[in-house]
């Protein structure tokens, strides 16, 4: 059988971008966007993204460019997350939480020719390009204004000359849109964290978003035409696919540009929401809210980023939500683990079903691989949900790498296995579950912190000998960073907890602040000098128990 | 962005082979298979496939070697559908109503190395092994045996010197099964009609599954755990995809051997079965059946093959089915178009939305592109519903090619399309309509019947000087073949109706044999000599309703 080579009929590449095209075909007519009193049907959509494609490719903005977006869950940015790759160019979406400095620091990474910027973050996009060195090109700013915003809000001046409503207007609504040259062709960069000094931008390609976004639909049995309300940004990973997902299923999209859990419950009413996803802080959200009700209709969510505790997963279902729990990094499109439920846990008791639902689960049907193993030796461990090594997984949802780091990709890709950086164990029935991340991540309210990146601003404070900056748990964002000091010896003045806390508040983005600093002698260390984190998590969680910020 | 290319993490095969390995560690305790009073666990039909697997290759089956099937729908033939690329080979599933010279002519032009016999097509099988060329290699067979069935049926002897269960009985479970060394791979060959002139041997590759499947799912949201009644053959392209898809969400597969409506009614009860499909025949059973009962539950059915006509339909429906009408080929992996239901349509009249559910529909997500063309110059019709072309399409789940015959794939994929040898417009809201079949393809009963191939058998009557084979629509089977014959002149004895159809009956499959024979002076013919096979095909029509066979 070797005459049968794979041909242009039927290697076509894999994209999700043909989704908003069938969208406008046959949910032509049904809701594709709410935002406020405003509604859009799928025709309109994707309309509008063919005419702000063609307008891109009017800018010179082409294959491989970087086109960033600074904005909430606004419907602009659900539809860049098309017109940008249907210009062929490669969609940089930014933290909204993150500082000028970062910010700033990624525009420069990426080299982003353009970038959009929501109304109410002008003054962040403006600071972030003070900060480009004098002789460094700057990109072009286009402004998303919005209608429910102020007048000042929405007015051009400084270094924006042009606004998003603009360049759709005068685009082409019978451009022939690009599809990419290979499924291999990038099509977002997404940064994994705020790391200012070694930016982690992670590269997806058409290929394996269009398998993340349907492994995602069928893991999570999403039907047609969906009510999804964006309780999750965006700027996070995509949505976790459902970008694109929504238009492949023909979905609403509920478009909120913040929220609190009187507005979820709110637009759960008004919009028969279906479907909605989010850290465990949102669940955390609904289900402590003191005008907490349960619903006339069940609604899915979709949670990850870190284990929901067992007492917040029981409140959240008792009020009609039906939790799944899934786990995938940056590094992935989508959720590439799901805790598959199996229909004989239901006859369990509350408290075993919430230990169950709180492990990261089985591989998505999209996934190859996944195992846990030696790091060294890249042997699985032993399947007893105690020995523990790092979990790999090997799939067609994984990136392609890190942008202009080939050192950092080689590190991550190796054996055919991307290495997560996470600890977990796998448990005699296949289930996979976590029990630390070896890089140090803290995971606060459904973002990413580098105990790293903390100690490093930490370690610029004039009166700091030492540092360390471990996870704190916490009943409403999950965990925070706590910070372990040792101070210089002969200070004229040593600073207070709280004067630590604005120090890094003026150096970092406010969510990576440390919200506990403690004071010690010395630092707990193995032989060879290192720092026994184990130890300091455990003091930290004792902090969390006793209410004290002193040791 | 250069420096990210695709590589062994991210760009690992795409196979459906590891849903069944997901569905044992997430449904290891569920039903796979039910057949009469026998019933399998996900956890067992893995360890069956892995044992067969590794039979397989003990017996020295490999890579690119095919495997072929002539079974009904046992549980055996699902099994098959891992096992065999389990071990790297190429599963090729006959149809069961073809005749011992045609599955002669299937084996030897496929190169079996090994062909499992259901126990009630020993004879088929062992008929057509002694049509082998005395010179020419025989494959080896094995007995697929029945426990239902006569102690007779279940012996070995003659050709048969090996049972499925001995081959799966002495497999070692811990074998490592073979993952495809690359996405295009092939994993089955399909032959597309019962032609033993020139037979056509589909080729599809894992990737091609892979996305046909997933992409069945979606577009038929099938849901977790469904109960899926196996009333398509399996051999019929896979089952549709339908095959790989119930261990992608862990469902029931109802096994049954042979059934008519009665049986449908009892086993949807017993098994509370969610899904099913077949041709519109499937429907007409259902629904005309004499002791025909609302369903307590709604049951989904996938129809394709040809349109259901609208009386059927709206009889099927207003019982409790939900029926979607899909379109697909032997050349793509499950369906490629559906019509893709529109809410607003549950507005009309009853017969209003027959005629929009009788038409095609869209491409499904995993196809790429979808259009009718004129031919010659490959340009797009004008989408009016009335100006006809060549249906094409583009998209991952089309197949490899033909197998050993480089010029019918050529000629089947021109300019990055597909030509499906179909005839459709194309209508203003973006839908597919099929208008004809340029292939002259009658379809009966869901299986397709070259008007050539029975035209061929005809000429080889003696009395025969010239014969033309068209569809006649039928209430029941969608069309049966009806022969239009001129006989020579000056014969002794003229043959009847009758006999031309037992002449045909000794030659070839039963379903290809004219169900209406005519006698004609003289055949309409074009300019140029063609038969006006339209002209025909209004006059077989008009048979039809006149309940004529003599013209």
């Amino acid at each position: 059988m070797e005459h049968l080579k794979p041909n242009a009929a039927n290697n076509a590449p894999l994209t999700p971008l043909g989704f908003i095209e069938r969208a406008a075909t046959v949910y032509g007519d049904s809701a594709s966007i709410i935002y406020n009193q405003t509604g859009f049907t799928w025709a309109e959509t994707y309309r509008q993204c063919v005419k702000l494609a063609s307008s891109l490719n009017e800018l010179g903005i082409g294959r491989r460019d970087v086109v960033s977006v600074l904005a909430p869950n606004v419907p602009a940015l659900y539809e860049l997350h098309f017109a940008v790759p249907m210009a062929g160019a490669v969609l940089n979406t930014i933290n909204t939480r993150l500082d000028a400095r970062t910010v700033s620091v990624l525009l420069r990474h990426c080299e982003a020719k353009l970038v959009f910027v929501d109304c109410l973050l002008k003054q962040l996009a403006v600071e972030a390009l003070a900060l480009f060195p004098d002789n460094h090109q700057k990109p072009e700013l286009v402004l998303v204004t919005d209608e429910y915003e102020s007048e000042e809000a929405n007015s051009l001046g400084g270094l924006f000359s042009e606004r998003y409503e603009d360049l759709v207007g005068r685009g082409d609504a019978g451009f022939a849109w690009l599809m990419p040259e290979t499924e291999s062709d990038p099509i977002v960069l997404n940064y994994s964290s705020g790391t200012t000094s070694a930016p982690k931008g992670v590269v997806h390609s058409h290929r394996g978003t269009f398998i993340g976004t349907v492994d995602s639909l069928i893991d999570w049995s999403v039907p047609k035409q969906p009510v999804y309300l964006w309780t999750l940004p965006m700027f996070h990973a995509n949505g976790w696919t459902h970008t694109w997902g929504m238009a492949a299923v023909g979905g609403v999209n509920v478009c909120v540009r913040k929220f609190d859990a009187a507005a979820i419950y709110h637009l759960i009413e008004k919009h028969d929401v279906t479907h909605m996803s989010g850290a465990p802080v949102v669940l955390n959200m609904v289900s402590s809210f003191t005008d907490a009700r349960p619903l006339k209709r069940r609604v899915n969510v979709m949670t990850a980023g870190a284990p929901p505790p067992a007492a917040v997963l029981l409140r959240t279902e008792s009020l009609g939500f039906v939790v799944s729990h899934g786990y995938g990094l940056t590094e992935t499109a989508g959720h590439v683990v799901t805790c598959a439920w199996k229909p004989e846990w239901n006859q369990l008791p509350a408290s075993e079903r919430a230990r169950l639902k709180a492990r990261q689960g089985v591989r998505t049907l999209g996934v190859t691989k996944l195992d846990v193993v030696n790091p060294a030796t890249f042997a699985s461990v032993v399947r007893d949900g105690a020995t523990t090594g790092e979990i790999v997984l090997r799939g067609g949802s994984l990136m392609l790498g890190y942008f202009k780091d080939e050192d950092a990709t080689a590190k991550a890709i190796q054996n055919s296995w991307l290495f997560t950086g996470d600890v977990g164990v796998m448990h005699a029935d296949g289930y996979l579950e976590i029990k630390d991340r070896s890089k140090d991540v803290i995971i606060s309210g459904g973002e990413n912190i580098s105990s790293v990146e903390v100690e490093s601003v930490l370690y610029t404070h004039q009166a700091v000998s030492e540092a360390a900056v471990v996870a704190r748990p916490d009943g409403f964002w999950g965990e925070t960073p706590c910070a372990f000091l040792i101070l210089k010896t002969g200070l004229a003045k040593r600073p207070s907890e709280k004067e630590v806390m604005e120090y890094c508040r003026e150096r970092m983005p406010h969510y990576m602040v440390p919200k506990t600093v403690a004071f010690m002698e010395e630092l707990p260390k193995t032989s060879t000098g290192k720092v026994k984190k184990f130890v300091l998590r455990e003091m930290a969680r004792k902090i969390g128990k006793s209410k004290q910020s002193r040791l």
